[in-house]
This record gives C-alpha cells, sequence and structure tokens, in this order.
C-alpha cells in the first residue's frame, strides 16, 4: 500500500519520544507509526533531528474581539505559524457574543470562510438571559461556557451576576461541560483602580496592586462555592498565583468538579523585572503578579494546572500606548509564542520539555474540552494534526509574525525552537515560513466524548 | 476568713463534675473551690443537686434592634433570667449602628443605665467609611467587628461592599479581632424571593429556597478568602449546614485564621417538620435548612464549630403575623431558652451534656470574645458569674419570660433542666422567680487577652 | 519495504485498544504499528477479532524447585503456552540456591539450553554468607533478590536472620533492585502448626489458621523497617490481605522504598469455599485467607499492588496426597492459568480486562524488574514479545497441559479466553496448540534500565 | 471547718499557674483550692514563690533489678527526694519476674513493707508461660504488662518469642493494659556487638552503633503489628528516635492503639558530644544516639509521646567500670534527676517547662496506667500527691543524693529547679534535705478506671 503522507523525525509519542520514527497519514488520519525504514508514501517530510509533536491546542483565544468574526482569519493564520492546529475561542466577539444558535451558525459559518485552523467553540449568556439556548448551544457542539464576574464591555463582555451564575452551573449540572469564569471581583477592581488614579499612579507598576490578587481570589471562591452547590464543573481560565490552584485543589479534594488553567505569560514576565522595558505590552487580566513564577511552575509540576493557554488577544499596539496603564487595553497577541515560550521555558527549568508540552498544550486541553483522543496525541487513528519543530534558536521579532500586529512582550527574546511545519489532519498548514493552506482548511470541531472528570 | 458567699452543688469544672462542690467567693471573684464541709461564709446558698455552672455567655444578641440603646434593659433581664451573665451584642442598634467611637461612648453609657447582665459589643463601619475608627474602638474595648453582605436595612443593617470588607479586614490583620459576617449574597436572594413572590409563594416552605444554601456558602466562600487574603480573623456567624463548617476547615488547614458559630434554633427546627405549626415564629437568616440537624451536631462533636450562640432579637409578634413570609421579620427571642433549650438537645443524644453545655456556651465564647480566663469556666480568681440549673422538667411558656415578647418557637417545648439562679459576680441576679438585680448592676466588657488562634 | 511478520487484530495498546490494528515486525522489535491496509510482510498471521497484548511477564516462576536446572524446560513450555514470555526465576534452585557468579552462570548456561521462554533470575544469600558476591551478582544481570524469613529447607531456602537481612539491604541501597522476601514469622507459624497437630487437625481448613495473618504481618512489618533502615527497596512477594498492602503503603508515605505483589490465586480461591473440594490442591504460603478477594482487588485498583504473579511451582501431586494439610508441599502450578484466570476475574467483576491484564501481567512486573521499555508494551521498537488471545471460552483441564504435570486448582473453571498464538523477538513459539518453538530459543534477560521508583 | 494542712504557692494547676494560691487538704486528698487568704489548717506550709505540682509519677522504675524486693526502699527513698510520689515499677525483678499472682502477693507485702512512695506494677511473663496468669494479674491491680524481644537475663529479663506475644496480646485484647516491650532485635544485636568486639571497638562509641536504630526500629515494628493483628494496646517503652514515634503514629493513624514513651536521658545526652567524658555512665538500652536531642524535643511538642520516664536503674558503678562497653550494665539512676533535669531541659528551650513538666510527668503517665484522676493533677477531691519545687538553681551532685549509689551521669550538670518537699497524700515525705517519711508509709496502687484510648 502506499500511504498519503510520511514525515519521518524524532517523534514524541505519549510514552516518550521515539527516535527515527515516521508518521503514516492517510485520510487525514493516523495510519501508522513506525521505525526504521518507512513504508512508500506519495509525499514525504523528512524532519530530521526535529521533534514531531501533537498540534498545539491553545485552550483560550480571543479571535473575534477586536475585528469581529472575520478576526478568525488572521488570528488562525497566526495560530498556524505558531503550531497550532485548534484553537478554543472565547465567545466575547465583537459586536455581540456567542449566546444564541443563531450567532453559533454564524461564527461556524465565519469558520468555514475564514479557518486555517480548526476551532472549537466556547458559548456565553448574556445578563437576564434565560439558560434556555443552554442546551441547544450544547447541541451544536460548544465545548465549554465562560461568564465573567468584571464587566469588560457591557454589551460583549458584560458582569453575570451571582443569581445568574448560579442558574447557569444548573443547567450545565448534568452535563460534562465546564463553565469557566473570568474571575475578578468588580467591586474590588474598580474601587482600587479609582483610588490608583486618584494617587496619580499611571504605570504598570501599579497594575497588579490595582487588582489584586484579593479580588481575583475573591471571586474565585465565590465562583468554586457556586459551582459545587449546583453539582457542575467550574473552571478558572486564569489563576495568577499559587493560593488560586490551593483554592481549586481544595474543591476537588472535598469531591466537587474545579479547575484551573494558566496562561504562558504568567510563566514568563514578572513585572518588577520586566514592567519597566515592557509597560502595557505586558498588561493583561488577571495582572502578572510580582515573584510567582516559580510558584507557578510548582503547581505545573504537581499536576494541579489544567493546562496551559495563550489568552491570546489581537490589539492593536496602539490601545497600549495611553498616558495611564488603565487606559491601556488588556491582553497580548500569543498564538506564535506559546509553543516556543512554554518549550523554551520548561527546557530552561531542566525539565522535560517536549514530555511537558506535550502535556500541557496538547493532552491536556485535548481531554479538556472533549476532543480526545482524536486530537491532542500522536496515536493511531487519531487526526493528523502534527506540529515539527526544529532545534533552532530563534530570537523572537514580531515584524515577521503572522498575525499583522506588529508587537508582542516577547520581542527580543531566545526561544530554543523554531516552528517548522504545521499539518492539519496530513495537510502542509504552514512550511516554516508561510502559511500555505487556505481560509476554510480549518474545521470547526465539536465537543466529542473526552471528559476531564470520571 | 470569712468569704462573702458560697454556693454548694455540683459545679461543672473545666476537668469533669465535682459532687459535694462548694465554690467560695470574695470581691466578686471565685476565691476558693472545695469539697466537704465548707468554709464559713456571710451568704450561703446550697442548690442540692443542682448543677453550678460558669455563667453562660451568649455570643450573639441583638438588644437594640428593635427598642434601641433603651433595649439593652429588658433584654439582658430575659438573659440574666436565662442563666446568661454576658451577653456579646450586635452593633446594628436602631436607629444607627456601632460604627465610631462617640456612639461606642453612648452604648457604654446605655449599659451603665440599664445592664442586668454584662454586655461586650460588636462594632461595624458603614458603606463608604474608612477604617479610621477602627483603632479606637478597639481601644475602647469592640471584642469583633461584624458586617453583612446583605443588606436588610439601607442605615442600620447595610450590605458592605467587597473592597471595604477587604480594607476592614486589611485594618485587623494585625490584631486578634474578628470580623464577622452575615453571609447572604444579595444577587442571590433578591431574585431568588423575586421569583418566589412571582410564583405565588408565600409560606415558610419556601423560605429556605428563597435564600438557597448556595447564597449562603458563596457569600460565606468569598468572605473568608477576603480574609485570608488580608490575613485576618474572618468569623461566620451563622452557618447552617455541614458544607459551610467545612469550607471554614479548608481555610483552616490551609493556615488562615477561619471560625464558624451555629445558634441553637439550627439544632432543634426542622422547616418540613415544624414549619407548619411555627411558620414565620421560626424564619430566621440564614433559614433553617431542612434536613440538618444531625449533620450539625457531628460538626459540633468534630470541634469545627467555634461555639453555640442564640442571634436573640426582639421583635414583637406583630413582625412575625404578615400575609407573606417574605414581609415577615426575620429573628427569634432567644436568651431563655438558649442554655436548657441546648442542654435538653445534647442530653437527648446521649451526650455529656454539662460538659458540652460549659464548652460551648461557656468556655468557647469567652475564649473567643477575648473574656478568658475571667470568665467562662468555674475556676478560683476567675470572675463569680454563675449559673446554676435545677434538674427539673419544664414545659416552656414564652407567657413566663421575661422579655416581655410573649412569644417564641419553642413554646410548649419540654427543657429537661430550669435555670434555678444567676449570679453575676458573686450578686445574686435571678433568684429562679424573678429578677432581682437592678438595671446597671452588669458591666460592660471589654476585650482581654484571650484569643482563639495560637 | 516488507517487514518479517505482521500480526493483525485488536492490539491492547499502552493508552487502549485499537482496532483493526496490524503490528510489523523486523529483527524482532516491533518496527510499526498501524491501522487499515497493511503493509507488505514475509509472513502474515491475522488474528481476526482476537487481542493481542504484550508478552505476559510472570514475575514469580519457581523453574527449579523440583527438578533443578533441566526443570528450565518444562517450566518455559508451559510458560509459553500460557501466553508467558518471560519469566522471573526464583533462587530456590534444587539441589542449591542461585547466590554466587559461578551459580548464576550455570543457571544462564541451562536457560540457553532448555528455554522455551525469555528468563530473568533473581539471586539470594546463604545463612552466613557475606554479601560480597551482591555486586558480582548485580552485573551479571539478576534483575531483584529474595530471603526468607522463614527456613522451607535448611541448604536451599534457608531462614535468614535480621542481622543478614539488614546486611543484604545495607549491600543493596545505593541499587535499585529490590529485596524480595517470603514473609512468615518462623517462631508463629512452627508454634501454630505443633499446636493445631497437637489437637489433631489435618485439613486445608486449618491451614490459614496454623499460619495465621499476624505470622505474615510481622514479618512483613519488620521487613519493611528493615529495608526502610537501610534505604533499600524492600518488597513483598506475596500478601494475602488489604491489611499487608496498607503496611506498604505507610512506608511510601513516609518516603521510603517498599512494594507487595499479589498471585492470582488470592484473587481466585476461598478457603472456606473451595477448600473441601481441593484441599492441598490449594495450600500456597502464605495462606490463602478466607474473605479476601475482594479487598485484594480494591488494592488493585488502588494501584496499590505492584503486579500479579503466579508463583508457579513444578510439584507432582503426590507431594500433595499427605495425610496431614501439614505435610503436603505448599505450592501450585500456574503458568498456563496467569493469564486466562486474572482476565477472566478481572471481566467477571466489569472491570477493563484488557487494560488490567497489560498493567498488571505486562507493563508493572517490567518497569518493576528493569525489562521496560523492551518488554512490557506495544510500542514501535520494543521487542517483539507478543502473546494473542481468541475470546473463546474453555474449560480448563489440567491433561492437556504442557507442564506435563496433570493437575491445577483451576481443574474445572471456566475461563473467558483462550491462548491462540505466543511470539517470541517475532518467533512463534505457541500455536494455540503446541509448543513450537525450540528449548534455547528463550534468551536470558538481564536487568535494564527501568526502576520502580523515580 | 480546720483543714489537715494548707500549702500556699503558686500551683500549676490543669489549666495554669494559679499565683497566690493555697491547696487545703483533708484526710489525704485536696479538700479546697483557693486564692488570697487561706482558711486555717493545722499545719500550714508557704512555699513562697515556690511552684507546687502534682506529685511526679515516674512511669518506668527498675526497683528490684538489683537488690530484689528490698530494693525497693533505697529506691523509694530516691524518688520522693526526687519530687515523685508514685513510681511504675518494671517486672524484672531479682532473682525472679513478677510473673504469677503469688510473685505478685509478694511484692505488694514488700511494698507495704519498705516503699517511701506510692508504687505501681508491671506483670510479666516467662518462656513458655500460657497467659493463664494474666487476668489474675490484672484482678491483682497491675496497670501494664511488659516483655522484651531481647534477653538480658535468661531467668529474669529474657526474650519472648513471637508466638507467645501474639498469645499475649490476644489475652490482653479485650481489656485497657498495655503491653509494652524493651524493642531490640535480639539477632542483629548479638551479629553487631559480636562484629564490634571482633574488631577491637570498647569504648561508649560502639555502642549505639552495636544496636544499631535498625535493630530498635525492626523489633518495634514487628511488636506494633502483632499488637494491631490481636487487637491489643501495644505500647514502646523507650524509642530513641523520631522515627520510632513516626511508627508509632502511622498505627494510630491506621486505626490501632499504639504508644511510644521517651526517658529523660535521651533528652539530655548525646554520645559524640559526652560520650568521652561519661563513658558507661551513658550507657542505656536502647543506646542514646547522636544527633537526636532537637528532634525528639520535636516529638513531645507534637503529642506523640506518650509520656516521660527516668528507666532508673539501681547498678552500683562499679557494674559500669569494665574495660569494654559491651561488659557494663546498661541502665542509669535517674529518681532524683527526672524532674529538675525534664524541667531544666524544657526552660532551655524557651517552653512552658511548668506546664510540660506537669503534662509529662503527672498528667499523661497517670491516664496511662489508669490512676487519674486521683494522681496526676492538682484538683479538688485528688490524692494530696504534691511536690513543692524551688527556683534554686543547683549543680548535680550525687554523692547529696538518696539512692546510696553515688554516681549519676548528671553529675556537675547544673538544673535551674530544687525539690523543696514532697507529700503524699498529705503527709510529708521529703523536706527538702531528709526523707522524713517511713518504710511502708507508701502504697500500692492498683490500676484504677483511666485508659488512654477512648
Amino acid at each position: 500500500m502506499t500511504f498519503d503522507l510520511i514525515v519521518r523525525g524524532t517523534a514524541v509519542l505519549p510514552d516518550g519520544p521515539l527516535e527515527k520514527a515516521w508518521i503514516a497519514v492517510s485520510d487525514g488520519r493516523i495510519a501508522a507509526i513506525g521505525t526504521g525504514e518507512a513504508p512508500p508514501a506519495h509525499t514525504l517530510h523528512d524532519a530530521g533531528d526535529g521533534l514531531i509533536l501533537p498540534g498545539i491546542i491553545d485552550g483560550q483565544t480571543h479571535a473575534c474581539s477586536y475585528g469581529g468574526l472575520p478576526g478568525i482569519r488572521s488570528t488562525t493564520r497566526s495560530a498556524v505559524a505558531g503550531g497550532i492546529t485548534t484553537i478554543v475561542d472565547m465567545p466575547y466577539d465583537n459586536p455581540a457574543p456567542l449566546n444564541t444558535p443563531a450567532r453559533l451558525s454564524e461564527k461556524v459559518e465565519a469558520i468555514h470562510a475564514h479557518a486555517h485552523a480548526h476551532v472549537a467553540l466556547y458559548g456565553t449568556i448574556l445578563p437576564g438571559q434565560a439558560p434556555d439556548d443552554v442546551q441547544p448551544l450544547i447541541d451544536g457542539g460548544v465545548v465549554a461556557f465562560k461568564i465573567s464576574t468584571f464587566e469588560s464591555s457591557p454589551t460583549r463582555f458584560p458582569r453575570i451576576a451571582s443569581d445568574q451564575i448560579l442558574g447557569l452551573f444548573s443547567a450545565l449540572a448534568d452535563s460534562v461541560l465546564p463553565l469557566g469564569v473570568h474571575n475578578e471581583d468588580q467591586e474590588i477592581v474598580r474601587a482600587y483602580i479609582a483610588a490608583a488614579r486618584a494617587a496619580g499612579h499611571n504605570g504598570i507598576e501599579a497594575h497588579s496592586a490595582s487588582r489584586p490578587p484579593a479580588a481575583e481570589l475573591a471571586a474565585t471562591a465565590q465562583f468554586l462555592e457556586l459551582g459545587a452547590s449546583a453539582g457542575a464543573h467550574a473552571h478558572i481560565v486564569h489563576l495568577t498565583t499559587a493560593r488560586g490552584f490551593q483554592l481549586v485543589d481544595n474543591y476537588l479534594a472535598d469531591g466537587f468538579r474545579a479547575t484551573g488553567e494558566l496562561c504562558v505569560h504568567y510563566l514568563w514576565f514578572d513585572p518588577e523585572r520586566d514592567g519597566k522595558a515592557l509597560g502595557a505590552r505586558m498588561k493583561v487580566n488577571p495582572p502578572i503578579r510580582p515573584g510567582q513564577i516559580d510558584a507557578l511552575w510548582e503547581e505545573i509540576l504537581a499536576g494541579r494546572v489544567a493546562f496551559v493557554s495563550s489568552d491570546h488577544s489581537s490589539w492593536p499596539i496602539d490601545n497600549k500606548l495611553t498616558d495611564s496603564i488603565f487606559d491601556a487595553g488588556a491582553g497580548v497577541p500569543g498564538l506564535e509564542t506559546l509553543l516556543p515560550a512554554f518549550f523554551t521555558a520548561a527546557e530552561a527549568r531542566g525539565l522535560d520539555a517536549p514530555a511537558l508540552t506535550v502535556e500541557q498544550l496538547c493532552e491536556r486541553p485535548a481531554k479538556f474540552f472533549g476532543l480526545w483522543p482524536q486530537k491532542g496525541a500522536i496515536r493511531v487513528g487519531a487526526d493528523a494534526d502534527l506540529t515539527v519543530i526544529a532545534r533552532t534558536p530563534q530570537v523572537w521579532d514580531s515584524a515577521r509574525a503572522h498575525d499583522e500586529l506588529r508587537w508582542s512582550p516577547f520581542d527580543g527574546r531566545t526561544f530554543s525552537i523554531t516552528v517548522a511545519r504545521t499539518y492539519l489532519e496530513g495537510q502542509l498548514a504552514f512550511d516554516g515560513q508561510d502559511v500555505v493552506n487556505q481560509p476554510g482548511d480549518g474545521r470547526y470541531v465539536r465537543r466529542g466524548q473526552s471528559h476531564w472528570f470520571e
């Protein structure tokens, strides 16, 4: 027989690296894995001493916050250039969020029109909206829901009141879908920002204090308890301190379904060290805290982090160049830096970077969002979403990125690897230089059977 | 030498009962404890086979919610008739709460004028009030602070926003004073009551569901985490489910200062069994839950309940006789039933009622509010606040009570004991029939040196 | 390219079953795993709906207790007929144990002459023997050491005194090799047997009481503590009660290296149910206990059992047909029943029998004895030791077995599967009817790099 | 009324010190405790600023190992001079141990003839002795049983085999009496001593290594498991390392009855620091270990030490002056140093020495041996066994001791307190200089109702 595609290199399999491996693809799926001489194939790519990873899954992307549904195009172009084959997109689309089956249909249509990468979707609800649309959205394939306890935008990203959170948790209690939360207490944040402004504080150094850990943790604690009361799966989409993960762990120990997620910038930046140079370029919410990096890695190694994501936002740099940090937009572009940044940081700490990368950026998000075992691992029968990385160091330069934003907090940082190739279901999407697949080659990915809790 | 007073009977000492004991009093303090023949004294009372307990401390009284500061008079009269020698009074006085040194002075003056029992005081803050008065109030002797996450009255009992709770916790972090909370999430309660009203629910059976455990627990979780963030002692003044105490316990296990309190009505009533007969007479907030009594006793026996209190409110019965449960006032009179109800219930479960009563109604509140070792135990050197109980069963009849309210949820219930005598610092306050001491014989009690956490 | 061999069927891979799979073998190793149409091969075997497992590893075999080193021939013939590709052989050879490099050489030579299956080896020491030979034996490739706290034979299977155990543990402390123990307290066993004999007890029902759990557990506790003191890996080769595994778990929790093993007969037989029918046919030491089967399965599911083995002994039936149970030999033949008995029992409990079988009979013993990743899993690059089972039920009949012993405690029991084929490094060893490879086709397997504790 | 005796001073009551206290005694019991002016008494002793403690209880004394039953006289004389009002005497009397009711009667008679202090008794069994005498000894009032796993004397202090230990535990399983053990593995100790002698090691520095922690811990582990198997209370009479207490704690956590005891010399001496000066004067078994003092204090503070005792032995110094450490007797005199040494060491570590002394030397041994609440605390109704200590520092000089032995490992050490007075049931036994009561004034104390486990 002749396979469609063979990729050769060191394959990072679930139980470890296999050197001189070949991955054979037929009909978009992995048909065979072997070592030694490879069988015949129509196309062969030899990655040499490069690593073949399962396609990276970014569990937290904001593709449409800025440019609306067409934002899927540039966002997924950037994704495949970053080795990401699937994004899980947040619901806070511009001008209105994904909160009804009709909006879901529009977004799925936009994916068909624009996507270079696969796209799975979060849903949400608006203030005052009854949970009647929850089940239709589940039937439509959304992988999770998300709300916020802080109003970032009254129409697109509103605060949801406690009673409505409780109602949504109740509507989800019999399902395996998590309800995620942007976890900041609005009263504390608004009062503290007002006080900081009144005191004339304007710089990034005032950002963490203006949205203190207490604001994040109080919202987290309240949300976890609401989820526990309803018997649903509560998910914190970003925790910035070890205390946050301890809180989540207490709920697990008490028999409830609770998880917490990290974003890669919390593992790289420290406002005390980097704030002066980066300013609003490192403004995210909840803020990056001083002195937390080591503690957060400990949480990863202890298995208490559900997975690591990018929280990618497509803000133009103008949005950041404000007089006051409080006027700057929050969020950073991150799809092309997620994989190299995570891998590099793990390696720098002496950890097994390939294994940890596959665990945190592939297996865990796949299982979490119901995409396993079709995605998340190199195994026979799985989708042939593959990411090849070369052990070629690079200094990050956002001017060469594919997101058209031309700025990044990682500019000038050295990564130990380079994304060499990205395949979607056996089709080449990125060749190391250019995005070579077409808008619409990415698919809409519905939630499947896997789930996080037994 | 000749002592001022000798009381004979079975004394419940910290390490157990001492039969044929005598307690000798000089200058208002316990000067000696002995057995056998007693030394000479100016006054002798032989309680026969009655039990001599340390004076009961009610850790949660609302003396002035209805009648203002003069309410201290009838409230403390009822207290000593109930064997209670010290009340810890809540700050929500009518028409305005205890939130400044000036108000503290007024209340202390009112104690001097009216009190039959000793009175210790909680302080509070109002919305928008800076924490500047916290230290002066501590200097003035308040034993604790309290706020609410639910507005019961806009002026007297307002909701305090998260940022202000955090500020108050921070102001208390270096002190041993707890910050207590009335723990109900306002958004959930208001939405659920509106829904219940809309659905035409009016009876007590709708009360618990209208303020569901989730509302109580979400507020509890948020408050505990704010206290933990600030490093202060967070205290939940009433938890109605075992889950609440588990939450508190998690904070202890994580190294924070957290406690939870029970009120005796949660140990006696069940809406499914008693709601029909009692109606609004058993309305308290947070509500008494169905089916929790056994689980709450387990919490007591596991040592996870800080102490048990009455949450006494002096509402006239008119306040309860409304068409809808949602219009009825919350709270019940309880000073004369606290001791016999707790003792009786413990005995009925086969527990060591004397030991448990001394632990939960004397030692623990004394230690908690900084009154130990002067109060809370029969020990040489302590204040001679003594309560004598006779093992004479009684059927409770509020018509005979000393609170002038003439109603009680306990009406018609049988208690296994009767309060026979109450002494304040060696002076007889209640003789089993009548309150025999004078207004002003009770003292203002300032916080002393003891504290709950090492 | 053309592979040497392709086996088709449902392959039980480390992360689950792969249907319509093919395993391609080259040069004795697994060269590729795929699904769908298979590449060309010199030999093809299609197992249909049969399961392809990694070759079974029996972690506890006594090949030479009875027949001396030539016993390897019939024992390994029985092994491959039971789907076992590697046995880990105990050191208590007749007439003298494996305790010196010279003996090791002889035994390796015998393996080369006789073995149908691969053979890994335990070493031991004799009373009074200095630990000087430990390192040479490690250098010679033994995978573990074992001693006994009970004398089964003064020359071949003696009791080792505490001081010598401590010395042996010290000699092993810097290595990854476990020291296993036959764990019975000699004083208790001898005293209790004497008492049982004196009381005229002769039957199997007296066997467990004559070697009570206390005898087993006391020896276990002492041995574990000696291992902990020396900092070495202590392994209990058979635990018959849940308490035994709890003991082991306490050592793990305290930071020491400790493990415990189960044999399949402890999961199948109960003396109260089966004793009358089986008599001495179910006599093993330590004894099978009444009422333990459910509890032992719980230990397996909790992950507290290192692995499951056969403890195969080649006793002729004459050795069992004695007047008194105390005169009967201990031990049962078990190589051909290990796999079907374990699989059947797991299935009967509603468990995932294929996954559990691969875990307990392949992966775990491979890791434990340093054979991983070459053995224990179907993965590219591993040795092509493969066992094919058909889902054909069978009633066990030892007359058809290949061990020439013609008796088994399992006679008449129904198994849900049948061993269909056994491959050693790609070579067919058993075709479902006959052993088709030659003595000496099995290899001596030295300890490799894997180890149990990180 | 007029009391027999009043003692004034600072009384260390169960809940703390009471200054200017008086203790009134009638009929040998504490009749009253007070402060301020004392009632009339026939005899008054004012201890000034001295501390009044409950009489000290030494939970481990060897009164008759050397001098036989008449040894009670000098031993108890030394006890009262050391502030000890009750000794719990070990059964290993010379020439034969306390293992039958007849021997118990003889020993009780000897107590009546000789004892200056109260005496409670351990019983034991001899090799081969059936447990028939266990119940008669319990009926006769023994407070505990003890055996050894090491033979110190074939007739008086023999090794008891595992089967007999198990039988004794079974005989005690339904009782509250603990079975204590001298916990050393005989095989290891004999082998290691032989090796040490062969290597020419003779000094105290070789002592710990010749009876290594492994020997102690292996015997401990085996003994604890035997107790657990039988469901009885297993007690280790001396543990010399933190690991020992961890082992005991594991049994508690698993739901079994297990305890461990410390002797005061393990808290004072370190062979590396003190061995050269003291030599065999600090030889005890199990040996004092290097570097354990801090860890053992941690165990006390964690509540994992049942109590602290002296392990007093009345060896003449000749028994210590041998050429080889292995020929020297093990054990030290300790009754007069137990209290000052423990108190001084606690104080030197900044601990609350009075509270800790009362806990470890009074309350805990009283509860452990069933003597509570008659002994172990200053409480009304308890026996008036009182020990007065002065805060007068002293340099220990065994020449002034009352044990007639004239040697001590504590010679030249400074204690921060001095024993000023000892009362037995209100009768003065020691006046700070001389023993003033008579042989036979001490009583035989039978086990009462208190027990260690609920």
